[in-house]
Order: structure tokens, then C-alpha cells, then sequence
């Protein structure tokens, strides 16, 4: 196994990864959906808002079809897309506020308390593709502490591209091999290695609900395995 | 008065308005200095690392003589210059720890429970001329509850360049008047004002110690004068 004594810093893949999206943005989409009156599953909403909106858009981005922008603006992009589909009219406002759903998304059960203890004696630090102002609403809306909010959006391109990864490593004055890459998706994991980061699965199994199963067979390259934050905490002497 | 209902954010100066780098760097090279057996003012040293080091390089890099570099890389410039004046011969790991006296500064007494009170109603950020590293070791001496750390190393500029300013706004997602810059310098105020963005002027009438007197006497466009933060959640309604 690899020394980790180096270790300084953690970064943290955010959704599916330290809070539920799927649950959290579901329960808004079906008091939308009831609200305007449309039978219409509201899991199946959020799953295609998730895969075709985000992870679709930024695959769109990715490839030079799209310019770069936030996750606020790719969600919303899609959003508008669905509610045309589903035949829903709604005032900008409240299209607006739908939007920010993914700004309150709930925290796991173990995430704060696992962060706060994992704090005690390293940095902490997002590094997600959600925007800076999506992050840091949701720190205050589920009381995660962190230290330094660091996004994709600060390089202009989304995970798993390396500059991501290396000016993380660059911005918390660190050696890629000082930094800890958190994940519940392997392949930013892999990602993150490939620029000399340590890495830690932490496996969602729930994440993506019950349409999609995780993959939760962990490559074999990986530093740490742990159920939760609080089991990777252990593992970190913490 | 200008209407401040919008405002959504406080971005706050940091050396000298939320921490008193002055008595806590001094201790640091007086104790440095007693070791290397050297009879200097450790007050006077830490006024010229200030002032000619982190002050003067910033103006060498705004006028295009330096390239633009971190407050660390600035600082440590200075201090190698100001060991060679003084013929102190240290290794690099020493110099280096040295250096990160300005990662320990102490708050003053109103910062961490000023910033806690503020952060129940807007999100509250560093925007410093300081570096993430530096700004986010020093959040955890200092326990400053920041919600983000945002720098102008994140615009490859210093303050008062519009751009530091203008950069903050967009990555919090507000215009420019829903944020306030929070500064004990009168300068910082009147360029992000310039920008759009309200101000609130906290004298920290010992910043500087005893013989660079602040000036106390506000600009009168300033929208809201603060003996400390605590005066300053009051008038904000926290």
C-alpha cells in the first residue's frame, strides 16, 4: 500500500458522493410536478435532468459543442427542456427556484460529522463540477464544513480533464501526491490518479436510485476503501 | 442611505481587517531573530516585510516589473532579502517555516464570533490578496468560519484591480451590489464600490502598530461604518 503520511489535503467529488441528490431533487420535482398538475414520476424526472442534463451536458461541453458553463446553467437548460416535453408552463421564478433544487441537496447521514472529524487534521475541500455558488449554498444548507470550496468552474472545464485535478493540488500549495481525491465514482478516481493524487473510494450504493445500480466492484489501484466518512476517517488515524 | 436589503453576500479584506498580522508575525521573527543571536527591532523588520515586501511587490507586479506571484512567493522574496541585509545565514526548511508566519496570524477578538453571527444570514468569504493556501491554513488557526475562500490569486491580479472584485460577484452568483467588501482599508472600499458592490469601512486603528497611524476618517460614500464586526452584524440585522 502506499504511504499516505504525505497526505494534507482531501478533496471531495460532492454529488452522489457526501449528499443524496436523487432523493433531495426528487421531493422538489414531485411537489412541481403536483403543483401543475402532471402524473409524472418524479424519480424518472430527476434521473434524465441528472444524466442527460449534467452529466449529458457536460459530455456536450466536453466535446466542443457547447462553451463552458456552470452546472446552474446546464440544469437549466435541461429543466426548460422537460418542462416544454411534459407540457408545463411555469413563471420564471419558479423555474428559477426549481433550479436551485440542487443547491439544497441533503447531506449522507455520516457526512458532516465525518468532514468535521477528517478536519480535525487535514484540509477539506470540495472538488466537484457544481458551481462555486451551487457549493456553497449547499455547505449551508447541510452544514458541511469545509474548508476551501474549490470547483471545476475555476479552470473553465469539468472533471475528469487533469487541470482540474492539478490546479486543486497547485491552489492548496500542495504536490498532487500530498492530495487525497474522495470519490464515489471510480472513474474520477482514476482520473485524479493519473495527475499523482492518492485516492479513497467511498462507495454511494443508493446514490442513483433503484434504475441504476453503482458499480461497486473497486478497482484494485485504489489507496483507501471505505463504507463511509467516518470508516475513512479511521482509516486516516483521525 | 443606500438600500441594503439585497445584499446576499460579505466579502471581507483580510490582513489587518479580520486578522493582526503585525503583533503576530513580530513574534514569530523576534523569536527567530533571538535564535540566530541578531539585536534587530522585530517590529521594524515585520513593518518593512509589509510594506516593501507584500505592499511594494504587489506595485512591482501591477506596473509589469515582476511576473504575478503568490503572497507566499512575495513574502519569502522579501524575507530572503531582508536575511541578506541583516547576515542571517538559515537553512531553506527554516526559512520556509518562517515564511508561513503569515498562515498564523491571530483574529481579532470580534472575528470568529463576528463572522459566525454573519454567516446565519449571508455568506461570508475572504477576498484577499492572499493566496487559498494561505488564506485557508489560516482559517483553521484562526477557526474563521469562512463559507468560501476566494482570492485574487483566482484572477491572477491583485486588489484594487476591478477585475478581483468583479470575479468574486460572478463565482457567488450575485451582481455586484448584492455584496459587500468588508475592509479596514479605505483604498479596497472605493475600488470595489467602483464595481458596483456596498461597503462596509472597520477601522483597526492598530493595524499597522505604533508608527504607521491608520486614517481614521471615512470616506463619506462608505454605506456602513463598524467599530467591529459585532457592530457590524447589528447594523446589518444579525
Amino acid at each position: 500500500m502506499t504511504d499516505l503520511n504525505s497526505v494534507k489535503a482531501l478533496t471531495f467529488d460532492v454529488f452522489g458522493t457526501v449528499v443524496d441528490w436523487r432523493s433531495s431533487v426528487s421531493a422538489e420535482v414531485a411537489a412541481f410536478l403536483q403543483r401543475h398538475n402532471v402524473d409524472a414520476d418524479a424519480g424518472m424526472f430527476t434521473d434524465r435532468w441528472r444524466r442527460e442534463g449534467y452529466a449529458g451536458g457536460m459530455r456536450l461541453v466536453r466535446d466542443g459543442t457547447l462553451p463552458f458553463q456552470t452546472a446552474d446553467q446546464l440544469h437549466r437548460r435541461m429543466l426548460d427542456m422537460l418542462l416544454e416535453e411534459h407540457g408545463i408552463t411555469a413563471d420564471d421564478a419558479e423555474v428559477a427556484e426549481l433550479n436551485r433544487a440542487w443547491h439544497r441537496l441533503h447531506p449522507w447521514i455520516d457526512s458532516p460529522g465525518g468532514l468535521q472529524r477528517l478536519k480535525s487534521r487535514f484540509v477539506v475541500s470540495t472538488l466537484s463540477n457544481g458551481n462555486v455558488e451551487l457549493l456553497v449554498n449547499m455547505a449551508k444548507f447541510g452544514s458541511l464544513p469545509w474548508d476551501c470550496v474549490l470547483s471545476a468552474e475555476l479552470t473553465g472545464a469539468f472533471k475528469p480533464e487533469p487541470q482540474c485535478y492539478q490546479n486543486a493540488a497547485k491552489l492548496l500549495g500542495c504536490e498532487s501526491r500530498e492530495v487525497m481525491m474522495v470519490a464515489a465514482h471510480q472513474a474520477d478516481l482514476l482520473a485524479a490518479a493519473q495527475t499523482g493524487m492518492r485516492t479513497a473510494f467511498v462507495p454511494r450504493p443508493r446514490e442513483a436510485g433503484p434504475n441504476f445500480p453503482a458499480d461497486l466492484t473497486p478497482d484494485p489501484s485504489f489507496d483507501i476503501i471505505a463504507t463511509d466518512f467516518h470508516h475513512l476517517a479511521a482509516q486516516l488515524g483521525c
